[in-house]
């Protein structure tokens, strides 16, 4: 997408700032830098810890979610299981002259409309056509077109002992491997929930757009798990005069309720809506602009083929409209790719609403002579054996899922012929997971607030963040470091730092106007200025930072409204 | 250490139910687990984020440290500089009969009193000796000792342009990598810290312990960047009369307080005390029983060759005496390092007490011939000319840091003889570094707090947490999940849920004498119960978990404890 120069012009004052002021900057840059790894700086620090931290409140605040914490370093065997092994990858090209890797559909953007949705052998009769240039050296001469998996890979333990292992492309699996802690926890009762916040990793072939595409970023993801037999409780009416932005996979762009855009169909299931409502709210508390935020819903073929419903979150910057937010619904996929890969139940109980009474007439094993035949496959061999008819005659083969071919003989089976009351059974849970990329959020929450009045050398900077994510609190300015100005301004300045949830800065250097300047392009809420006046009263100036305007106050009355939560 | 037997009872019980309760569990344990590797389950990740938080909220109330965030893939440049690339390693050998790999170490503890003091020639010739047999297969053959590095190695990037990186072995190296940014921030006015909460990794060669000894583990650290020739401002006066154990690198272990231990000498550096007096402080406003702590120094031949002093903090649980804290010293070490290796000024400026007129005779490079001679290495050249004497004659060969010779020629330089008046001079900061093992302290958290009472079928467990760590806030109890209780149970719940800072769970099944029990177990500090009064006049009862003390009070008198700071 083509940006208008004066948009170029905001993006690079923007950066320029984040990174002079230590908001976000290219990380390891002394060592030469590392595409696509950022660092939250001195400033930008606390801004993410406290992005999370409401993020981690919200959720929590529904009562039936909890937080849980897993390692980013994950065997083999898990991310085989998920899926991502065989399917987390790009399509990538290397350039024969300088050996650059490129991803090969970004080098056709501008020769297709979508060419992230065209098949290996469509790209390569696009790339063999077009042969664009390197972006690295500029020449046309590129390697077959493969797929590479994304991951970055590493190894558990030492020697050949060692496991094959990768860093974890999304947290949401520590919330599917520990299901079943999960599960007791809750008393087995559902639905509920488990989140995870944390690094997740992207080997990206290359990086650019600068936040918006991270080798290692902050992720935020929450599995929320139900019985989709069971009609969802969930309550949208508080939402029904709140209009969104919606834009359907069929069919224009509307504005409508969250509530009237279930009612109609368009958004196919009540969980899902709940959590874009949910979603909604979030992001208004974090400062997003409400104008800039739309729900987009994938087309059928952008989705994985097990999803029942898919809308992203897409905030509006200075890289045009970009997902911040994935709300899918799942259906039951992932936790019976785990299950298959592990044999352990991976399920919930639900009860009849009667006691039914089933008549069984077929055939169990006989454990004490299957049991020493079959060993590890007795289980297996069991539930096949059960599964036939009373007809079934034996010796028989039969098939196990792996693919095991198994020759029952009559001694290792017994007929059974009773009924049963069945008060209940097994289910897979299905999950919709709402999904946040923390660094793209806190790039737009910074893009919204950006402020800009004036030009040239006379342009003012007003970053007007939420007062619940602004990095500092207030910033304390002795009016001079003379006549105990300073010796006030300190005491008031560590005062505020010993308020639990409060952090000050002490600026004592330049012009009030100059420093003034300095909070309001980092988003300080407030300055507290110490004058004259309050060595002889005890009062400072709370100064605002979206008004400009002044009050005097007690220091006792700025640090009382500073600590309100 | 050989516990007895109580002890090791007692630390499977305790880890029993950490696990059960969904505290802290084995990682992906349905896929066989990964030794080394925990999660935070249900209850567990709240517990951990709370940590994190007080921790945070403990140093930020400083007024003088920022938090900052880095990536945990790291390139191999910043750990070369560091020297992890070349020191960060254990002795391994590998059994020759299973090929599972060991500590040489740790298979020689029962023969040694320190063996990870020995070198490789000592440690491979008592290994020689008493031929250990392995831990995996009872065989006694092993490949020789060598030195195995112990960060886990990745690529950035895809194909032959990939990088190689690794996964940082400590938090630590981000401050020192984003240093101009951290001193710019504080307007180039030492002290200062800066500090990250984040993932550490250790590929151990032979995990065990359970928390103890992780591979991947949450780390906090804090960098305190000081003037070595600037007398220190802390007041260590509040620490005056609360005494410690010390157990200091020579001499007997003694209890005495910070400031009195500072002023015999024992401790080496007042910034040093200072971040023991804080550390004390927040161990204890964590929750650590101050009987179970102690501060043990380093031996000078402990500690790094640049480290000035060194203490940790041990607390001491079912694993005996545990470092969980170190607070040391670290000269300029760390900056100095990264400069050498990247050419960048990391330095402080700091003024003279008056202005120096300094004398300058001798030789500069020409830059407008030098330059295109000498290109990226004309700044070293530089350096190396304007050191010399006036009485130096060109051509002359320097030699540059790198090793490189460079032949100077006298059309290359130009004499200097003036005076100059200089304001100050740069210098490397010091650093006073508290680093912290954040799972090694929650382990400790929860044993210290685990309290046994009555014995078999009739033990009774509650976990003494302080509240500021403890994983639920209260629990919800209806009486009888009928005749409204339930409803209003809900009620209370939800409520309690929507106040900021507050988690409640509800638990609805069983006795309540068996829901208290739960409650306990976990540490929950409160339960309220929802009965028949509650129903007429809309109060709770608030059963207190450490004392048994029934209070009934209003539900709002109740949100209002709860919610209050």
């Amino acid at each position: 997408m083509v940006e208008p120069q004066a948009s170029v012009e905001r993006l690079e004052r923007l950066t320029g700032m984040l990174r002079r002021r230590g908001i976000i900057l290219p990380a390891f840059e002394i060592h030469g830098g590392a595409k696509g790894l950022y660092d939250f700086g001195p400033v930008g620090g606390r801004l993410r810890s406290k992005v999370q931290s409401v993020w981690r409140d919200h959720w929590l605040s529904q009562g039936d979610v909890v937080e849980i914490s897993c390692p980013t370093v994950t065997p083999f065997a898990v991310l085989e299981a998920s899926g991502h092994v065989a399917e987390f990858s790009d399509f990538m090209t290397v350039c024969t002259a300088c050996d650059e890797a490129s991803r090969a559909d970004t080098l056709l953007e501008a020769h297709h409309a979508n060419p992230d949705a065209l098949s290996l052998s469509d790209l390569q009769a696009l790339l063999d056509d077009v042969q664009p240039p390197c972006p690295a050296c500029g020449e046309a001469s590129w390697s077959p077109v493969a797929a590479e998996n994304l991951m970055f890979d590493t190894v558990i333990g030492a020697g050949s002992s060692g496991r094959a292992a990768f860093l974890r492309p999304e947290t949401a699996q520590g919330m599917f491997t520990t299901y079943p802690a999960i599960y007791r926890h809750f008393r087995e009762r559902l639905p509920f929930g488990a989140m995870q916040l944390g690094r997740g990793y992207r080997n990206e072939i290359s990086p650019r757009q600068g936040m918006i595409r991270l080798r290692e970023f902050n992720m935020a993801e929450l599995e929320y798990f139900i019985d989709p037999e069971t009609e969802a409780p969930h309550d949208l009416s508080p939402w029904a005069s709140t209009e969104v932005q919606l834009v359907p996979a069929e069919g224009d762009a509307f504005a409508a309720s969250i509530p009237t855009a279930l009612a109609q169909g368009v958004i196919l299931h009540p969980t899902v809506a709940w959590f874009m409502a949910r979603t909604h709210d979030l992001m208004l508390a974090l400062g997003v602009d409400a104008e800039k935020l739309r729900f987009r819903q994938h087309a059928r073929d952008e989705m994985a083929h097990y999803a029942l419903d898919c809308w992203d979150v897409e905030l509006h910057g200075s890289y045009g409209w970009i997902e911040c937010v994935g709300i899918a619904h799942r259906g039951c996929y992932d936790l019976e790719a785990h299950e298959k890969a592990t044999g352990q139940r991976l399920r919930a109980w639900r009860n009849y609403p009667e006691p039914k009474v089933v008549e069984i007439n077929g055939w169990t094993i006989d454990g004490a002579k299957a049991g020493p035949a079959f060993r590890a496959l007795a289980g297996q061999v069991k539930s096949k054996v059960e599964a036939l008819g009373p007809e079934a005659s034996f010796p028989l083969t039969v098939v196990l899922d792996g693919g095991e071919e198994v020759l029952v003989e009559e001694e290792h089976v017994k007929r059974v012929q009773r009924t049963e009351t069945v008060a209940g059974e097994w289910f897979i849970p299905h999950v919709v997971e709402p999904a946040f990329g923390i660094d793209r959020i806190i790039w737009h929450l910074l893009d919204h607030a950006y402020e800009e009045s004036g030009s040239g050398e006379e342009m003012y900077v007003r970053m007007r963040l939420h007062p619940d994510v602004a990095p500092v609190d207030a910033a304390v300015l002795p009016l001079f470091e003379k006549e105990g100005m300073d010796t006030m301004a300190s005491e008031v300045h560590r005062r505020l730092c010993g308020t639990r949830g409060v952090l000050a800065s002490y600026d004592g250097s330049g012009s009030i106007g100059r420093r003034y300047a300095r909070a309001d392009e980092i988003g300080v809420p407030c300055c507290l200025t110490v004058d004259h006046t309050s060595l002889e009263d005890g009062t400072v100036t709370w100064r605002d930072r979206d008004t400009g305007e002044q009050t005097r106050m007690s220091v006792d009355d700025a640090v009382r409204r500073l600590a309100a939560p």
